[in-house]
């Protein structure tokens, strides 16, 4: 055996971690290893942290640590009409960084794909109509990814509202900032000269 | 406030590790809760046995979980006769991975470097010198990395045992497998002629 079964157990757990492999796994477990009580002892109680105070949102399924409801659902400053549809925490996140929105979030389970057997019911609509209606909300946001998925759920979020009076918006495409047009793909290209104004 | 307490102490501690930044910290952590059953519990539970149970040889300095020595030093049908000199546990990981070596191993705690203020103590040359008389070594292959540290390490330690009757070897240096001639850098070309054979 080449290394104890204890830091081989905690290598192969690791490197299942997303964008990590075996050999990045080793090296960080060699890193905690070393400086066992400067990194590794902190790092076990901040993980028992979240796994302790770390709950699902029950209204928009943000991750947050909190009683009855996230931070953003329970600040009463934040807008009550809008709602941002997006695919995961952390595009919230990177939402939120941006301060561009003072709504409040409706984060999907996943996104819908024939390939990887996605459906509906990972959208989560009924809750999301229900929480339109009950809250007077008037416009409803789809912050999607422009990727295929993301453009298929964008679609059927569209035709699911179709009969509301809702106002449903998505993010525009176009030319990144910064983009220069003749690195630009053809699509993007496309879409900007669609969407000119 | 973005997100809870909890989780931004953990994704600050894990964008610290080697090769993550908070993108890929971030994602790690989403992954974490989204998984809090079947992959936060049980890491928390591995790392929990490896502060716990992994020591430093106090022959080696291999990392291990062990009682007296680590399963290399203890390991009887292993050759008694011959120390390898590796710079990391990395490094003894990856030996071993090819079994082209069946001795004992002693690891540095890191190599010469005026810039980084690393100086002789981190090879613990005492200690190997008193460990190769009292086992009778009859040879010290001392297999760093063919960078500036690497090679200033490994003059030291000639030197250091020039008087003795000790032979000292090190990795050979040349074309890697499947390296291609005109991607070579000059340097590895150089090697490579100088030690032909």
């Amino acid at each position: 055996m080449l290394m104890g079964p204890d830091i081989e157990t905690l290598i192969q757990k690791i490197s299942r971690l997303p964008g990590l492999g075996p050999r990045s796994a080793r090296r960080i477990v060699i890193h905690l290893i070393k400086n066992r009580e400067q990194i590794l002892f902190p790092m076990l109680t901040s993980m028992d942290n979240v796994l302790k105070n770390v709950k699902v949102c029950p209204i928009c399924s943000n991750i947050d640590t909190f009683t009855d409801m996230c931070s953003i659902c329970s600040d009463s400053k934040r807008r009550g009409d809008v709602i941002c549809v997006v695919e995961s925490v952390a595009d919230l996140w990177a939402i939120e960084r941006t301060s561009c929105f003072s709504g409040r979030y409706h984060v999907l389970k996943g996104l819908l794909s024939s390939i990887d057997g996605q459906g509906p019911e990972l959208l989560m609509l009924d809750k999301l109509q229900k929480r339109c209606k009950e809250n007077s909300i008037t416009e409803i946001i789809i912050a999607l990814s422009a990727n295929v998925e993301g453009q298929t759920t964008n679609h059927y979020i569209r035709n699911f509202f179709k009969r509301s009076s809702l106002l449903i918006t998505s993010l525009a495409q176009g030319i990144p900032i910064g983009g220069e047009l003749d690195y630009l793909d053809d699509g993007t290209l496309f879409a900007a000269f669609s969407a000119r104004g």
